[in-house]
């Protein structure tokens, strides 16, 4: 089926809910015109759709393949690469400097759901180089920005990130792979990383590989690691391309979805790389890049929802089976309350997930463009305490909202040929790769509480406390129920937050057994937040049609996730501290 | 990996939780042996440990295949089907009259537990087989008992059920296939159907084919259905096989998941049946067969959580990532609080829904060899209450724990190797065949309820109710803690199942839209009631491990799930009236 670009809800989220007007006639965001927003998401709608999303089935079913050379991109990749560079999509938020256009983040963000939307195993191709741009913005040497940047941000060479080995996974301080000086300030890299997406392909003339690896005489475990840049092809000084780097992809894994995402075991064997950032301080640059890529795999949680809703909402109005009350004849399944039920949840959560994700965006713009230093500050925060949720709540719920949409398919879900099913399997991966899950829950409840003494969610909080008491002046019944809520739902939040922060210091182990639930508890009642904001704002300025959808989606969002928040509070207080001390016992 | 049986688990069910102990000493139940309970599950786990689960991922791989003459099984198969029919265990609930052995359906449901749990491709062969075997138990004419039961219920001829066509799915009513006399008291049955699980295949020498169909008079609807049955080669009067009839697979579906069970597009072309019941009554006669099928498929949901979760300990318990406290060095992942989270987790759901799917079937038993109609009628009310709950929450179940279980593998999970990722696709079949989970719920919520003037749901309610004071009169912190959750939990199922009861009569389609909800409420309030009885009976008579595992998983659950219970009441009963005055707004 066609995939059909939700141009009026990413333009709502941009405007009404993430609040995109805020990063107006910013320095260094001269480029953002308001009235440019729509046109440039129309146009990236019709790569989406007419581009991209043909190849997404058949993509999934021919994969990548590992050649003689090198490996192949699923057939009609590589066009797709060329009309997704030569329309210059790679460097929309990236610095003029360097041939990016200067918009804002939160515009790219909403450009790449459609992507994803269309086809993640495309999308994943620009995700990776998005991270290695950001890695070298920040920590490259003059000579790299030059050397690489224009090239990357023009889209005519892409990125990885090359950081995982069999025995270091989650664990990135236990990798092994070596750097060695080879006398002339560059390095030889030796060592064998796994999971490496688009680690090699034939959509771009070069690869720029950024890779996580050892100096000789590094500390043991995460601070003795480095970070390096080695490119595929050795770059002459006329910036032509010179030999092969000694760096090639040996194997490709088998995976259960995403099969035109080639998944590479890269061999380093002497490979020449150059430092990126200081010696021993590469994971700080890594969270650079993980960084970005964390959003941008939340956001592709957001794009799987939105996908399957939109198969399943297809196959609901199509198909037709048994009598619905209004309904003369055979009626399409999507008159069935149950059916009703499954679409809206997907439509209420993939739009709560939109919407924490385009904040992200948002306050990552703020946090470098802000008009002082408090405002960047403040945004900073918050796009640190974002980040970890937009990772894994939109994730979960895009794995949740996968099933949904087999679900809605009946037994059709479950065959191959059905996008449904697809988008199960491409599902899987998000809440795992770019940071478990567990470990964006860790991030939170361990790191991001703690930020400025606990300031990112005292202010998120005072944020949707602000919500429910403007969704409660309004005096509309409606939004008065939403507002009780979400107030029991914010206290429900700040509670467990006390817990979490005050047991993080006298017993991590029993905060960390409650640190997922807490994440899933923090995603929804922000999630609910959004949702608020956006059917208060759609009641000016936008058509009856958009208030009465957003009001519905808020309501129906309040009275199911919000309305079981407090109730989450205990699995978060005593699920921890029975875990603590349940020992092995359970697990005989 | 190796399967292993969960011999204790399934023992300490039956007896504990799901009260095998009144099957003792009834007519009909002669055959069993208290004492022969252990030595037959010990039997049927070698089956499953060492034939059946060795097949599992290679018969993934290779799937079954359609030749000339008709599928062949996957590798492997055919001869693991004779070790499994040698061994008599598809007669182990079937009447001694026809060749069974008369024992227990709880007990029979516990060893395909041990056989889904190892292969679950594999185990839908039988599976089928049990339900034609119910419908001509109970439905069929003597001649047709003595032709086709003993070969049934030997295993030496397997059966299917042929029901769906492309437009007649959860609408069995909108059939088409037709049914035309004969003349000689058969029925010539022409027409296409899809979805058969097993519809053929090599591994037994014939396959009796129950089929749904409409006679040349019949009403429209499901009031114009017949059932028949027609094998795949004719049945000569001294028994030998006769000529192949005129039904045959002409297509297998590309799945999902479990490819070695071959889901057949079935054509009957004129092929010869006999009349299953009375002529119209086919509805009547596919609910004999689907209530079997409906709890074995809910006992699949509980093999799949047992098998997610032995993979997922085995590989926690290996894998090394990071530090841990109490442990040197680096750490298996089983010791990161987040990890071991999700087994607990996986652990206790798996057990809740074991316990509910073994006490379903202690409820079939006693509804057919109870002592006293006051026994058998209490005893079908149950049966009818916990079949949808046992099919519905036991596979929703398996799918989240099969996800799970992907999750705590991390990278690895997303790898077709694994046999985690093998059961995340294998799984999602669960909550659709044998009946939608939707339609599971309007069962419980538009059907069971009414029974006996809601006595099913109230003589349940007794009895968690009756377990939480058991839990309370102990005086132990953790057990009244415990009492005080699950008293909370009971009181909010009795509140939405009064809504349900109420508005199903004024309103059906408001109640229709809480009904999934409301299922899952029940599932846990009920999942949360075996969990604290099997704690309860721990304390005397096992050894203190078990004990401390059960109440250590009865204390998770009450804390997590059944804690969230009255939270869930807004979620049916506002959830259901949001969606019914939304209309199409939210789905724009």
């Amino acid at each position: 089926m066609p995939y059909s670009p939700p141009l009026q809800d990413l333009a709502f989220a941009l405007d009404t809910m993430a609040g995109l007007s805020r990063l107006e006639g910013l320095d260094g965001l001269e480029a953002h015109d308001p009235d440019l927003v729509a046109p440039i998401l129309e146009e990236a709608g019709k790569l989406a759709r007419d581009v991209l999303a043909p190849l997404n089935q058949q993509g999934d079913r021919a994969g990548a393949q590992l050649g003689e050379e090198g490996v192949i991109a699923a057939p009609g990749f590589a066009e797709a690469y060329a009309a997704f560079r030569d329309g210059g999509w790679m460097g929309l938020a990236f610095p003029e400097e360097w041939g990016g256009q200067g918009l804002p983040k939160a515009l790219a963000l909403a450009v790449m759901e459609m992507v994803h939307g269309a086809n993640m195993a495309f999308g994943l191709c620009p995700l990776l180089s998005f991270g290695a741009i950001e890695a070298l913005l920040a920590h490259g040497t003059d000579a790299q920005k030059q050397t690489y940047l224009p090239q990357l941000v023009s889209g005519n060479w892409t990125g990885t990130m090359n950081l995982t080995e069999p025995q270091a996974g989650s664990d990135v301080g236990a990798l092994t792979t070596k750097a060695v000086p080879n006398g002339d300030g560059s390095y030889a890299i030796t060592g064998q990383k796994i999971y490496i997406t688009w680690g090699d392909h034939d959509v771009a003339e070069n690869i720029v590989h950024l890779v996580l690896a050892r100096l000789p005489d590094a500390p043991e475990g995460s601070r003795g690691v480095s970070l390096f840049i080695a490119p595929k092809f050795l770059v002459n000084a006329d910036g032509s391309l010179g030999d092969r780097n000694g760096v090639k992809c040996i194997g490709l894994e088998e995976k259960l979805g995403i099969h035109a995402s080639p998944t590479c075991v890269m061999e380093f064997d002497g490979a020449t790389g150059w430092l990126v950032g200081e010696p021993n301080k590469g994971l700080a640059c890594m969270f650079t890049m993980m960084n970005s890529a964390r959003l941008n795999v939340g956001l592709e949680g957001v794009s799987i929802g939105e996908a399957a809703y939109q198969t399943a909402h297809e196959y609901a109005s199509d198909r037709k089976q048994g009598r619905a009350t209004g309904v003369d004849g055979p009626a399409p399944i999507i008159h069935h309350p149950d059916v009703r039920r499954n679409l809206v949840t997907m439509r209420a959560r993939t739009m709560a997930a939109r919407a924490i994700c385009l904040a992200c965006g948002v306050a990552a713009d703020l946090a470098e463009h802000g008009p002082d230093e408090t405002t960047r500050a403040a945004a900073r925060l918050r796009e640190d305490l974002l980040t970890p949720i937009a990772k894994a709540w939109s994730t979960d719920m895009g794995v949740e909202m996968a099933s949904l949409g087999v679900q809605i398919h009946g037994g059709m879900g479950f065959m191959n040929e059905t996008l449904a099913a697809q988008l199960y399997k491409d599902a899987r991966i998000l809440p795992i790769y770019e940071g478990t899950n567990g470990i964006q829950a860790i991030d939170l409840a361990g790191r991001k509480l703690a930020l400025g003494n606990g300031q990112a969610m005292a202010d998120m909080l005072a944020e949707i406390t602000e919500t429910a008491k403007l969704a409660r002046e309004s005096n509309e019944p409606d939004f008065v129920a939403i507002a009780d809520r979400l107030d029991a739902a914010a206290a429900a939040l700040e509670d467990a937050t006390g817990w979490m922060v005050e047991t993080m210091k006298s017993d991590r182990n029993t905060a960390l057994g409650g640190a997922t639930a807490y994440l899933a508890l923090a995603g929804d009642v922000i999630g609910g937040h959004f949702l608020t904001r956006g059917a208060l704002g759609a009641r000016t300025g936008h058509a009856d049609a958009m208030f009465a959808q957003m009001q519905a989606l808020a309501t129906f969002f309040a009275e199911t996730d919000l309305a079981e928040a407090p109730a989450r509070v205990p699995g978060i207080v005593e699920g921890g501290e029975v875990l603590a001390r349940l020992g092995d016992g359970a697990l005989g």
